[in-house]
């Protein structure tokens, strides 16, 4: 497993038909100009891994490791430095982001599994552009950033890309590996947040990361009190029950849906219109804001709430069975083992 | 009909339970310290006000007139100027928006007929607080600044608030009186103005406004050869037939629903989401927009195409009738007779 003239084999961790998880090899001829070999010491687990689970590819969009080659072009990374990626492997380069430096979501492709199905983060190696490939800051942990380069990237880009205010206020719907980071990371960056889950167990918790208010939402159909909210985070994978929250937005106020649900948003076209209010679809960090993600992360020391398996076949199926039955507080991070991370002075 | 102590009245066209416009007289006392008396010339007509014709309220809310009295703190008008007004008449001041002078859309109040049933732009006189009376620039007149005061003013808003760029595509859906306003506005903008009718009837006219491209979407599943769109103005009063458009959004484009329609939008999640398109809803302009839209329409000679009636019960009934059958092009003005307004040096 080297970027010998003999090519690179590594470990990979697919999906298959009958949704097993599959241990397989793959094989490159060798590292492209600006290609990175990184040695995976941690992959986090995704809600959205599930969609990939039936197909016959790699499975994992969030991860950290340890560069182990680098292709003759590469120029901002060194052998042996923890490194992180995300779901952004590639761009089109042509659109209004990428010329301004903030690409993003390339409809056509540039995302992981789309164009190559061997390259994931549920495997010993991944291939990975120097440009998409995220320095982590000394105090973040390979364990940590890994639990970072989906939900807290994907939250983070909320409030950074459209420019949410400390003095607004950010309701979050929903508390899960989305909606736990979407608290500290709003709280961080000053914003009153206003916290909506199905049941009271998670209170305490929520409030300790610095949520300002707790609402209950089982069995509710309106709001009592509740002071209009200016940036509603929806990290819940079913669709948000609109009636309710439309009538705390405030006027001029921002939804995001930040999870894919089945079907058509439906939204009571009244009171979207005459509160003035916007839906913004939000989905994937470019990598100016990844970086500014794990910056803010280490300055500020927010990380996921963990919850560890191992990055074998039988840790990734334990990490989805639990996931799917809801068991998991709040991030499963699967890890290569023992040696996770180089942490001496390259 | 004059501000004197012994009060005032003037003639008002409500609508009625069996639908029927009726003319009626109102009285007020006394004007209060900001308040204004118009001496209507024309009103406009809007697809919207055929929500209010069953209800005994005064119609219109687009109109322009002649300043014939003040309230004794108007500081900024002048008895016998030229003046415009629009839908919004006050505002609760109490939002970030009014804080920050770009007051606009207040759910609890401050629009026409929601607070005073006898007040509106289909009547003789009108009363307004200065601060929501636009002063109308000479170089248009009063039928054509009482044409943009609804139509313009939601257009425009669309460009400025949200900040079209020049360099941007915008596209148009419908050619009425919200739509012909929009190629119009939008054109001298600078932007490219891609317009979308059901029929090929009204290409030629579109072009001639200033629309660098023209698609028939009567028939049509998909769209060929068009290139991707930065922002939809939606000006039709049917619900937009998404997939079609969504196909056609540039990434992280904007769509701006500006007419309400009963039910829920109902919108795809997958293509909304991976295209991290935005919704934007955007019904009035506030009067900060109000002014900069008649300063902008003076300067590049921008003015609706008008069908003109009578501003009396037969006027305004025939108008309705109109629209309803879609006869108008394009935009339906009611005028109060001869000595329209005053063009004499002040």
């Amino acid at each position: 497993m080297d970027a010998s003239p003999n090519g690179i084999e590594f470990i990979v961790y697919k999906g298959s038909p009958d949704r097993r998880v599959v241990q397989g090899i793959t094989h490159r001829d060798h590292l492209n100009g600006d290609e990175v070999l990184i040695r995976i010491t941690h992959s986090s687990l995704c809600g959205s891994d599930e969609h990939y689970l039936g197909v016959d590819m790699c499975l994992g969009h969030e991860g950290a490791g340890v560069v182990e080659a680098l292709g003759a072009d590469v120029k901002t990374l060194k052998v042996g430095e923890n490194v992180a990626f995300g779901y952004q492997r590639s761009c089109c380069g042509s659109c209004v982001r990428c010329l301004g430096s903030l690409e993003t979501f390339c409809p056509s492709r540039g995302f992981y599994g789309f164009d190559e199905m061997d390259i994931g983060s549920m495997a010993s190696h991944i291939v990975f552009r120097e440009s998409f490939v995220y320095k982590i800051p000394p105090s973040i942990s390979n364990e940590a950033a890994s639990a970072l380069m989906c939900g807290g990237a994907t939250v983070f880009n909320v409030l950074d890309m459209f420019s949410v205010k400390p003095t607004e206020r950010v309701g979050i719907v929903g508390v899960g590996g989305l909606g736990h980071l979407a608290i500290k990371f709003a709280a961080k960056w000053g914003c009153e947040v206003i916290v909506f889950s199905a049941t009271e167990s998670k209170e305490e918790e929520v409030i300790s990361w610095g949520a300002t208010e707790f609402h209950v939402t089982k069995d509710r159909d309106t709001f009592e009190h509740v002071t209009p909210i200016d940036h509603l985070m929806v990290t819940t994978s079913q669709q948000l029950r609109w009636p309710l929250y439309l009538s705390i937005m405030a006027s001029f106020g921002t939804i995001y849906p930040l999870t894919f649900a089945e079907g058509d948003l439906k939204v009571p076209y009244l009171p979207f219109m005459t509160s003035g209010l916007r839906i913004q679809a939000s989905i994937v960090a470019p990598r100016v804001i990844c970086n500014r993600m794990l910056s803010f992360a280490a300055f500020h020391g927010i990380g996921a709430a963990i919850q560890k398996y191992k990055l074998d076949v039988i840790g990734i199926e334990q990490a989805m069975d639990d996931l799917r039955e809801g068991k998991i507080r709040y991030k499963a991070v699967l890890s290569a083992g023992d040696q996770d991370e180089a942490r001496e002075p390259l």
